[in-house]
């Protein structure tokens, strides 16, 4: 079972009430991998890059069984890059900069061995960059699942429900599934989602935990409550990752499987958020993951 | 068992964008009883009110097996009133007007067969009244918890801290627990309060669930999902009462019997919110609460 991965690899700059990390690396394609290849091998990353972006960062990425051929690097480029400053309650932050760089020109050319990919995330990006990589899988994917933000939906809105009507799991945060349903209620935000044609929603409230909907069922999975976060960037595309390492891990899409999927999701981004960048997430062990995902079984069983 | 509560006996004004409800019954020792009626026999409501409060919803009482001697009626007193508007998304409130009434003189004698009560729900109140029932209690109470607010916080903090050293489980919203513990992040608000004295606290955070943290040991039970929410006045103490009818009807204290109780807590905060005043916690059998625990405990089974 093969997963790939469709996201920015990049440069951050980030500011929390703990401290600054300067030009670290960042993206939610970064993100996503490295949660992921934890509990699966065999990932396919697309994505672009400049010649700026640490070569040693990819091989770091290829010694975990994260291929990444699909990553273009553009000579003389120089990699997308956002600075971004979070307030007190490390949930609101503001945006200092964006420099899209080589991102603005991004137009995914999957290699010929991508295509079969059972499993694809589509990471936060134009819904026409979305759609291009469905368009150039050679057969229907088991799952695939999307990621999307308030732009998009303000912005694209027309491309990008063409995209959802493509995919098996949208996976948004509350504010953007409220943008997308036009309902503030969640559960009715949530019915209306599914009519637009996907299996399953995912709506994520952060340190709040994430909810699962099918048309019959429902699941939430909480946010492991933690005494130390230091940067939250990144915490929602090593959700994603997690849910999705875990899923393709088992070869199976029933509500159950992406229950399961959730608690792995929740994990990995509780590792995310507590240090910067991928200084966590790429120093942790399966027995570290085994725990936590234990943890947070047990902080809601009764 | 014998249960006590202690809270206000009142009436609402209730402006919501569902709808309005012009001076119903309300007050938080009403909705934590009732809440708690349907787990516990054997309540003993201690309040004050005048003679305007209608004299057939103290019969209601009764017959649910809540004592009322405890009621205070001021012969040609007016009960506590409270007006206030919800906003768009149902969380933030507007208080229009509080008139104290007879609120304002109330110094609360306890009927003699109360004060052997073996648990007992100091609802929130001045830290002073809730003092002088702990020391009207005959013997120490198995359990007593305490509710407050941020008024009190702020203007009583010292009177308030001398009270929550005599109780054994606090219980306070996300904004209160970071005000009494001067820490934004919760796990370290939790630890903080439980150098204060209580054995327990609960951080209840509204539609997004409650954590249980003892010393050792952390539980986090989800809010239930809802398609329609029309007030959410009285969810808290309803929280409260369900909390206390369960734990007080299985006459142990420990972390699993609490932890459960905060189950049967959300659960009838969830019926509390699904109409206006008590019209539906005065509505419910107990399957409706049989059926609402199991889907609770369903939602985040993994």
């Amino acid at each position: 079972m093969s997963l790939l991965i469709v996201g920015t690899v990049a440069f951050d700059t980030i500011e929390t009430p703990f401290g600054k990390a300067e030009k670290v690396i960042g993206g939610a394609g970064t993100y996503a991998s490295w949660a992921a290849s934890y509990l699966k091998d065999n990932i396919r990353l697309v994505s672009i890059i400049g010649e700026d972006w640490p070569k040693n960062e990819l091989q770091k990425m290829n010694l975990r069984g994260i291929n990444t051929d699909g990553i273009h690097v553009v000579p003389n480029g120089k990699s997308f890059f956002w600075i971004g400053k979070y307030a007190d309650n490390m949930i609101e932050r503001e945006t200092l900069a964006t420099e899209l760089n080589v991102l603005a020109d991004f137009d995914p050319k999957l290699p010929p061995f991508y295509k079969d990919s059972e499993y694809v995330l589509l990471g936060n990006l134009t819904p026409a960059v979305q759609m291009s990589v469905v368009e150039q899988m050679s057969k229907r994917p088991k799952l695939i699942v999307l990621d999307t933000m308030n732009f998009w939906i303000d912005s694209e809105r027309d491309s990008l429900m063409e995209v959802i009507k493509k995919i098996d799991i949208l996976s948004i945060n509350d504010e953007e599934a409220r943008m997308l349903s036009n309902e503030y209620n969640l559960v009715k935000a949530a019915d209306r989602i599914l009519q637009y044609g996907p299996k399953y929603v995912i709506i994520k409230k952060g340190e709040h935990g994430a909810l699962l909907f099918s048309k019959e069922q429902m699941f939430f999975a909480p946010a492991m409550p933690l005494s130390k976060i230091s940067d939250p960037t990144g915490a929602g595309d090593s959700f994603a990752g997690g849910l999705m390492g875990y899923i393709s891990s088992q070869g199976k899409t029933d509500f159950e499987t992406v229950k399961q999927g959730l608690v792995y999701g929740a994990a990995m981004g509780s590792f995310c958020v507590e240090d910067f960048s991928l200084d966590k997430l790429q120093n942790i062990s399966t027995q570290d993951i085994a725990k936590r995902v234990a943890d947070l079984k047990t902080l809601s069983q009764v």
